[in-house]
C-alpha cells in the first residue's frame, strides 16, 4: 500500500502516470495452486484419457503412460518445459472453439485431487483482492504465465477480472483454416513460445510494450521479469510468494522440479525482492465461501 | 452506424457483449499513408543514413544502396516482406529504450516527401473519428499491422488513443540483458513474426484471444483477418479502404508491389467485404488544422 500510495500521488516525486502502471502476475503458484501438478497438466491428463479411449496403445507409451498412470514422480522428472510441451501437444489439430468448449467442461467439473476444490476455486483470495486493489488505483493487471495462454483465457475474465488480451502465456503455433470464407484458428503441435524465465520478459515486450512496475511471482521462472521491472526509471515492486503452508495449502520450494524456487530465495534480499510467506502473511488462502 | 446500432442493442437479436466487441485495424494504408513507401521504410532510410556515416561502404552494397539512394523502384522490387525484414534488422543490437528515443526524434521532425506533412499528420481524420466512435460504443480498438510493433507503439497512444498493449505488429526476437540486476530488452536481427496475411489472424489469436467482429484494412494482406472475423458466431463487418484519390492522397491498388490490393477487389462483394472509396466516401482525408 505504501508503494501504491507513492506511485499514485501526482504531487509526489515517485508519481507514475496511469498508462505506465503495469502489473504483471505469474499464474501457477502465484494466483492459484500449482502443486503437485500445474492445472495444465491435470487438464492434459484428462485429454490423454480421452485420446487413450480411441488409441489404448498410449497407455503403454512414455511419456503418455506417466500422465495416464498419474505417476507424479515420472511427470516431475520431465521438468516444466518437458511436461508442458507434451501437455500443449495433446490439443494439436483442434480449433480454438473446440478447445474453448473442452476447457469450459473441464473447469465446470474437475477438482484438485488433494484440496477437493474445483480448480477455479483453487485461486487465492488475497491475490484476487490485490488485483482489484491495483486496478482501483489505475493499474492494468496482466497475467504472464508459463501456462497455456488459451487455458488461462478460459477462466481469467470471470475469475480474475482480466480480459483475454491481458493474458500472456505459453502458446503453440496456429494456422488459419478457411472453409466457405469463414476462418478458424487450428492449434498445431509446434511450440510458439514457452513463456518462462527470460522469455517472460521478452513476451512482456511483445504483448504489453511497457516495462511492468509491479511483478508478483513464486518461482525462479519469475526472476527475469522482476529484473526487467528493476530496469524501470520508475519505482517498482517485486514480490515472491513462498509456499510454506502445509496446513492450508502446500509447503515446497527448492525441490519442486516442475517450478523450483531456489535462486529466488538466495538472491531475493540482495535484489530488493520481497518474499511473501503464505503461512505468516495471509490470513486467508482460499475463499471460505466456496464449498470443498 | 447500422452495424454498431445492431450489435449494441441489448434487446435485439444481434447484440454482442462489450467484451466481445473487438475491432482490428490495419495501420499502413488504413490509418495512415503508406505510399510510395510505408513509414517504416522511411524510418529505415534515416537509420541507414546514420549507419552509413560510420560505414560508408553500405552505400555501395545492396539492398542498403537502394534505401540510401531513395531508389523506389528497387525498394518496391523487394516486396513487402523483403523490404520490411531489412528495415527491422537496421535496429538490431539496440535496446527498446534506445529505439524509443530514435523513434521519438523521427516523429518529431520527419516529413512525408510528397505530402509535406509530419508523418504523424499523415493519419486519416475519418479513421481517427471512427476509432473514437467505436470506443464510445464499447468496442476495444486494436491495431494489427505488418509494420514494426515498436514503431507503431511510439505514436499510437497519443495519435490513435490506442495503448501499447493493443498494438499487434511485426516483431524481431528480443533478448533480456541484465546489468547490475537491471534488465533491458535488446532487439536481435532475427525476425519473430512478420504480421501479414494468415499471420495477422494467428497474431490476433495470440495477442487478443478473441475473434474480431470489425476489421478495417486496405490490402490483400488484410483478407485473412477478415475471413477470421467471418468465422464469428456474431454479426461482423469488414471494410477495405480503396486508395483512389490522386488529388488528396494517392491512387494505387493492384500494381503496388509493397502491398497490393488485387484479390480483395476481385472477391470483396462475394465475401461481403465493403469497399470504401477515399475519393467518394471521405469528405476529409487529413486534419485540415495541421499545417503542411
Amino acid at each position: 500500500m505504501d508503494f501504491v500510495t507513492r506511485v499514485t500521488d501526482d504531487r509526489g516525486p515517485d508519481f507514475v502516470p496511469a498508462e505506465e502502471r503495469v502489473a504483471a502476475f505469474d499464474n501457477d503458484g502465484t494466483l492459484w495452486c500449482e502443486y503437485p501438478l500445474q492445472v495444465q497438466l491435470f487438464f492434459a491428463q484428462r485429454r490423454l484419457e480421452t485420446l487413450a479411449e480411441r488409441d489404448p496403445s498410449l497407455k503403454e507409451k512414455q511419456p503418455f503412460k506417466a500422465f495416464l498412470a498419474h505417476d507424479l514422480k515420472a511427470i516431475h522428472a520431465l521438468g516444466k518445459r518437458g511436461a508442458f510441451t507434451i501437455a500443449f501437444a495433446t490439443h494439436a489439430g483442434m480449433t480454438e472453439d473446440e478447445f474453448a468448449a473442452i476447457a469450459r467442461d473441464f473447469f465446470a467439473t474437475a477438482r484438485h485431487p488433494q484440496l477437493g476444490r474445483l480448480f477455479v476455486q483453487c485461486t487465492y483470495r488475497p491475490q484476487i483482492e490485490l488485483l482489484g486493489y491495483l486496478r482501483a488505483n489505475g493499474f492494468r493487471t496482466f497475467i504472464v504465465s508459463g501456462g497455456g495462454i488459451d487455458l488461462i483465457r478460459a477462466f481469467a475474465p470471470q475469475v480474475y477480472g482480466i480480459p483475454t488480451d491481458q493474458v500472456v502465456g505459453s502458446s503453440v503455433k496456429t494456422k488459419l483454416e478457411v472453409q466457405g470464407g469463414r476462418g478458424s484458428l487450428e492449434k498445431q503441435s509446434e511450440l510458439n513460445s514457452f513463456d518462462d524465465r527470460e522469455e517472460k520478459a521478452a513476451n512482456i515486450g511483445l504483448h504489453i510494450g511497457r516495462r511492468p512496475i509491479f511483478v508478483f511471482g513464486n518461482s525462479d521462472g519469475d526472476l527475469a521479469m522482476m529484473r526487467y521491472a528493476a530496469g524501470s526509471a520508475h519505482p517498482h515492486l517485486s514480490l515472491l510468494l513462498h509456499h510454506d503452508d502445509a496446513e492450508r495449502e502446500f509447503a515446497y520450494d527448492r525441490e519442486f522440479e516442475l517450478s523450483p524456487l531456489a535462486e529466488g530465495l538466495n538472491t531475493a534480499s540482495d535484489e530488493g525482492i520481497h518474499v511473501v510467506s503464505m503461512r505468516s502473511d495471509w490470513t486467508t488462502v482460499f475463499d471460505p465461501s466456496e464449498a470443498t
